[in-house]
């Protein structure tokens, strides 16, 4: 109830001092200044009602709380996975949404179960960990107990080989950006394993935290043996550190019941608001709703699956249908195997010339920037255009490079022009992949300001007079 | 290596730039408007001979780092609070100080054993927990399972009493500071236990971290049953709200095996630097060895112990002997039961009439301010005056309340002087009784400040002509 309110007064503010009266700025600028944009006049009223509506509730942040809270976080192949599939397809036929369908997919099933990791010597301390994802277990009983090897790079790793062998091998890389550290959870278990290492250890890929481990996906090279591997934390990994640097002889132990079960049964989600002259021409939208088996999946990516399914939504309730189809899909699997964004390739195949626009949101629902764009000139130009309807929100920003683990397959296969949601991403990887990636991090305005922003962007493309880039 | 270089390259542009330089302005600025301070004019070199013998290594953060690293934490009673009393001990042997002993102290044992809090209904979700100091345990194989009843205040919890019969009560008080939310983590489980609930759970007191649970000792009334009670994070209290909010009825159980095992031997660590002139007057520094049972315990207290330990290391490294004794003492149980304070109150009850000052420091070894001091208003003008040889530092503060748990018994007994180390506190709370205890949380040249600011006042004060206050 306290929070409500507080948000409802925040709510309050915003409305009432940015959207309607900033954005007649920007747009009275556009008139004068861009003769050639015409045809964006008539989408001035119909995004001022997205962007109220979006603005005007908390909705988008209680669905979320509500997926977040009573399902909770949903690997592929868990049973919360099915949960979210069943619940969202049912909510999205309760928001009226049309041809509201769950396309089958066949996903991994990897299974976390128990899992430890202690130094053992020269005494005993609780090391924090997550195992990652995909890893193999450690054998029998006891786990893995093996002295530790701290090493900074893969040339480091190499040029210490004949010291790797028997070891457990601790990549201790602080964190700079994704890109650069993520190659060490992801290759670092078989560079390792090449050298003879029992086990490996990675510093989390994400800024030191409270002492918060960050799982993620590995991936083993077929010529090395699967050797089992965990993130451990800033703190663990710094004090591994300084052991080792004082000549200590760290031994630790790790036990992990990782395994991969039979692959299970899951869906992509998929609702509609058919377009009303080019139904058979689709503007897709959409999130991941699977997640990491730690925290609540809420940023990544449940914010992302619920704002562009709340572009649908809107235009469902304020009776805005577009010329062209616009579709929202809530994929499966991108964490661990992006099973649901190459089945929709497949599956959609022979529609694939007729997408317009897709665009995937994973990158969380903090203050929205606006959008980047991969596509041909005419299109970046009308995209940006489009974006010019943001500006009372500030989300009109357009950068080089839309895509998404997910879209990526069929935008390559069919050359369609991929489009991401761009928020502020300073607080992303703090909590990405960990225990604390829970809905309190998200802002219920700033999450209706990226609902607002995907809802103008595919209702205009769905509704242009061409087709995008054309 | 790659941190040591870093520090020293901070140490360097910090002695390079601040001590010496900075120094002169005030000390001149001194001589010139305060000809009553002619008496300081002698103790300016011993003080930049501390400042810069601090200053000119990372030895106290090294120090730390070797007892939270290789001990870690070190609740009363456990083997890791022995292990560190006999290195304690043996360090400030090898450091030449004088009289070194340790004084046997009784001390509770509390053992948390393994411990668990899950939601069980509607559905399954784990809840990260820290059962609460001193707590009873849950009875019997499956712990304690009950509805939950939020409530935000005492007054909310006493209006609503039929409803706590059976419950879990928990108390979700957002932090605001410490004084304010402690009360909960208090004296909570008392005040539900009388309204017939069977376990308490408390957000934890600290501000919002990343799902970052915060233990600390309960307080069981007389005159109440003794119920099992838990921190839980600020997202898991938050999550359990919002259920309640939307009409679920969300049911946890809760499982701990806490106990009190029979007292066990501790021990206050004690060294000295014996007076020139007056060796039976002694000004004590301290901070307390012991710490909870998660994290490292390197901010509260390890820290506190090693900056006013220093203060003696130095002055013995630069051959600073001053009139009177300076001693430090490493407190035992400070954190569940304060028996270390109170024991050197009546083992050293003849000779508190000769304690001239005693300083605790306590609250992290972050940014030095300056002090807090409790004494007569003579007593506080000459430390005002001392504190000014720490302007070069910026640690030159003097504000009311000075003070500690560990020293208020003696201080209180003795009427004697009181002191703390203030510091710069934004980030204490974060991190206080939390599992991100660590020593990456602090930085090597603010420790040093610490050190150089304790080092300083103590040995000035054993120093003065006359004793302080007189």
């Amino acid at each position: 109830m306290r929070r409500r309110s507080k948000v409802l007064l925040a709510l309050l503010s915003v409305s009432l001092a940015t959207p309607l009266n900033a954005q007649r700025g920007p747009s009275a600028h556009a008139r004068d200044s861009a003769p050639g944009l015409h045809w964006l006049e008539p989408y001035r009223e119909p995004a001022s009602r997205l962007i109220g509506e979006a603005l005007g509730s908390t909705f988008a942040w209680d669905r979320l709380a509500v997926l977040t809270d009573t399902i909770g976080n949903r690997l592929s192949g868990s049973p919360a996975l099915d949960r979210a599939i069943q619940w969202a397809a049912a909510e999205m036929t309760r928001d009226g949404l049309e041809n509201v369908r769950t396309e089958r997919v066949m996903v991994p099933h990897w299974v976390r179960g128990s899992e430890s990791a202690e130094i053992v010597e020269p005494v005993r301390h609780s090391i924090v960990m997550l195992g990652l994802g995909d890893s193999v277990g450690t054998p029998g009983q006891d786990g893995v107990q093996a002295e530790v090897l701290v090493v900074h790079s893969f040339e480091e790793l190499d040029a210490n080989a004949p010291a790797a062998r028997g070891r457990i091998v601790l990549f201790n890389v602080p964190f700079t950006s994704y890109g650069e550290t993520v190659r060490f959870r992801s290759a670092g278990p078989s560079r390792a394993a090449r050298h003879g290492a029992v086990a490996a250890l990675m510093r989390a890929v994400g800024p030191s935290g409270l002492r918060t481990p960050h799982t993620g996906a590995l991936q083993y090279a077929a010529d090395a043996p699967k050797i089992p591997a965990a993130a451990i934390t800033a703190e663990d990994a710094e004090r591994l550190q300084r052991m080792t640097d004082r000549g200590v002889h760290a031994v630790v132990r790790l036990k992990m019941e990782a395994h991969f079960e039979p692959d299970a049964t899951s869906a992509n989600v998929i609702g509609e608001i058919r377009g009303r002259e080019k139904p058979d021409e689709v503007v897709v939208v959409s999130g991941h709703l699977d997640s990491w088996d730690v925290g609540a999946g809420a940023t990544d990516d449940g914010g992302g699956c619920v704002v562009t399914w709340e572009a649908l939504r809107m235009m469902k309730k304020l009776n805005l249908r577009p010329r062209r189809t616009v579709r929202v899909v809530l994929w499966t699997n991108e964490e661990n195997g992006g099973r649901g964004g190459l089945a929709y390739r497949d599956q959609h195949r022979a529609e694939l010339p007729k997408h317009v626009l897709m665009l995937e949101s994973d990158g969380g629902v903090f203050r929205p920037l606006g959008f980047g764009f991969s596509g041909n000139d005419a299109a970046r130009e009308t995209v940006r255009a489009i974006a010019t309807l943001l500006t009372g929100i500030a989300a009109d920003q357009v950068s080089a490079g839309g895509g998404g683990a997910d879209i990526g397959p069929s935008m390559q296969e069919g050359h369609i022009p991929g489009m991401s949601l761009d928020v502020d991403g300073s607080k992303y990887f703090l909590i990405h992949h960990t225990p604390a990636d829970t809905i309190d991090k998200i802002d219920p305005v700033e999450m209706a300001k990226c609902a607002a922003a995907v809802a103008v962007m595919a209702y205009v493309v769905a509704d242009l007079p061409q087709r995008l880039g054309e």
